[in-house]
């Protein structure tokens, strides 16, 4: 959520980019790989202005410099069949940011990168399976932001099937279930608040199928971008250590009269 | 939880008992009502000593006066077709215990209770349809004591569909979702801490089928049994009103040293 | 938080407009009653457009009819000595309302409100003394929009004692803890969820000093009402009832590509 | 909690031991380790049986083997000036058993051991003064299990001050508040879930003080020892991993009547 700053909403897409470039099915679906659709519907749905950049794995630092990560409110991240490629030390600083403020978005397999782990403290664990399950999308949190435009349940007509127990602490906000044809269920709309920013775990979204062009999902994108705005500009850790008795009375003026 | 007290742990199972007597399935299905079920379910599962007592809807203040609340630990509630027949008074006076501290384990349509609304503070509204869906009960807080001796998930063959939007407060606790072959889902087992008292909302339990019969249903109404047990005896509802500076400073003796 | 809507947000400040017109200290700070200085506040803070009606206890209906409250997105309550003087039906109304998008803002005294405890389902019970207290207001959720623009801590150099044990459901964020000079703390910022609606508690407020003239009250109070409003200006409570196998196919179509 | 098994609680209490041994005060305060007192006061209070084995830093793996962890249903953590030599190995092995059942409960500057933060996934930072300042621990929590017996406030005469912003996340449930005399506070009794395990924290304990001689601190540190006791001896991760339809038939009978 903006403080109605006219600055745009500074956004960056992470995106793995390995299946697009190798395997048949994704490419066909994401030539111009999965980011571009993301920025699309970002672009797309937001009633505010956004600039939205883009970033991949093999780029110098995964393109996630200390400069990129400060010109930045709302990453995004999609990975799967590389977490292990992530440098250490950008996982480090693209966490502190999210402490700091920077909102996150982490979509579908990504429950598995080092950065959710992380920042989840569990081993977001889940069970799966890839045979053209039928999800349903409910929301149990029907005030919520994130639900906003988007019909209670909406239909993936063929995913993959993600089921509990998924080992996550349990959601600050839980916003969707999902079911599958299988009978499995799955929290898959989850809200964490980390330090001062804002993360949103959303799973649908397997590499070989059309997800990222669907309607509903890329609503639930922009509208989860949004949510994970921070109410600031810079992000900044809030102060601590040493404290002297009274600090606090150097700086307030108790009674402002308006 | 108990305190280890040598105490039999004193549970309370009130029941409606309207549809046993009157309907030929129900009647059929639990011919000494269902109060009767629970009762032998929770002697059969507790690993400490209970003492169970029924009531139901048709007794002087519905069975619930002053002092057989005073002297229940656990109230177990079941309710459908005869919301309305309960006395606001008894409401009232079952609430206040709740909040001094007795335990509320509330069944299936007593979502519908005056007692449960009045609790949640919310409309506890939900979809439904009695069509013999397949209802999966799925774990989504594997450690949890409410689970144990429980498989995730287990099957309930046949059961009414209960479906999201379920009107209900966020829960302290989730601790089941179950899905059902039309594809909805719903958050089945709730754990809520309002003042001093545990309330665990259980949905399983539609009267045409044998649902209390299943051992894991009976498990599981058991284990929240247990769960929902006072650490104290005694329902004392938490200290209130004007409190002079350093009040807490007669009781105490800071550095009792052993 | 509002979608971007071009319409301005519509608050309604409720006040029991007692104290000022009867009590001699009250009348002094707050001449025009209470709710003209929230009306300012609101309108001073809000980066988008407000309108600010205001109700108070003696009107019709209080000044809560149901075209009042369709057209207004977020009410805020103030009430101390006169809670019983509100009508039920009113209440109701209000509440129901609440669960079906409408935001609440409950301030000090307005704990112990009919509405408030309504919705909430515990006692709402606290301690109390008013001494002239020092109070320190203290975020406990940093990067929350409600603390946007306040120190950490604010300081409140004289104002009444409330103090723990509140009895309150568990807040699903909890933002600000206060202490005061008796030692006493308390949780001074509460957000729930409650059906549809957003409810935030603020306890800074007693009628016999100037708080609601302080710059960081006001700026507490300006971002709460934002945050407080619903995504959608219509209040609908959400669908329930009976559900034939498969309804949620007759609506949506899945593969909308863009 | 226990399951009523017969097996006594098997508590491990770690302790880096270096300031016992190395300063002069707290080596007056605990010549035996503090880790002596907690064991004293573990057995003391508990009403189950219990074996209580210890293990510091300076032995072999810190006294924390996988065989050692097998067998410990709960462990407690005090760390102060040497968190960098706990080995990472010995991290990830105590937090992999966490997640699968064994409970954990994090003492004082424990906040910022490489254990708590890895679980906690935030800095856990906050403000702190070591000027002999009255420490007031109230409860938000009346009727949870670790307030039991223990008076709501106690005081502590001196004590190291831990002020808020705490960068943890929002507890599951929020037990304790202490106020200082300078005037912060701080949320001094967070429980956590995580998988299947329970992590208490609780914030007194200083090694400069004789805080683990307080009477009402052993009876917290005994109650929240069995909280955090697992339902099961064994530590078992929940399944995961691809998935069969239908995979949950095959080991469940339904309608098991009894």
């Amino acid at each position: 959520m903006t403080t109605g700053n006219a600055q745009p909403l500074r956004i960056t897409v992470w995106n793995e980019f390995v299946h697009e470039r190798r395997d048949p099915l994704p490419r066909e679906l994401y030539p111009d790989g999965m980011h571009a659709g993301f920025a699309a519907a970002i672009r797309a749905h937001l009633a505010v202005d956004v600039t939205v950049r883009c970033a991949t794995l093999d780029e110098p630092e995964h393109g996630l410099s200390e400069s990129v990560l400060r010109a930045t409110d709302v990453l995004t991240w999609w990975g799967h069949c590389a977490h292990d490629a992530v440098a250490d030390e950008v996982v480090e600083r693209v966490a502190a940011h999210v402490l700091a403020g920077m909102g996150l978005l982490v979509l579908h397999s990504g429950h598995y990168s080092k950065l959710f782990r992380r920042l989840m403290g569990t081993e977001c664990s889940l069970r799966w399976r890839n045979e053209d399950d039928r999800e349903l999308v409910w929301s149990v949190n029907p005030g919520h932001p994130i639900c906003e435009g988007v019909p209670s349940p909406f239909v993936i007509a063929k995913h993959e099937m993600y089921g509990e127990y998924f080992d996550i602490p349990q959601p600050d906000d839980l916003v969707f279930i999902s079911s599958f044809s299988g009978g499995e269920v799955f929290r898959s709309g989850c809200c964490f608040r980390r330090g001062k920013g804002r993360i949103f775990y959303f799973s649908p979204g397997d590499q070989d199928y059309p997800i990222y062009h669907d309607a509903n999902v890329r609503r639930v994108i922009a509208n989860a971008v949004r949510w994970c705005a921070p109410s600031s500009t810079a992000h900044q850790a809030p102060p601590t250590g040493r404290s002297d008795v009274g600090w606090y009375l150097r700086n307030d003026a108790p009674e402002e009269t308006e």
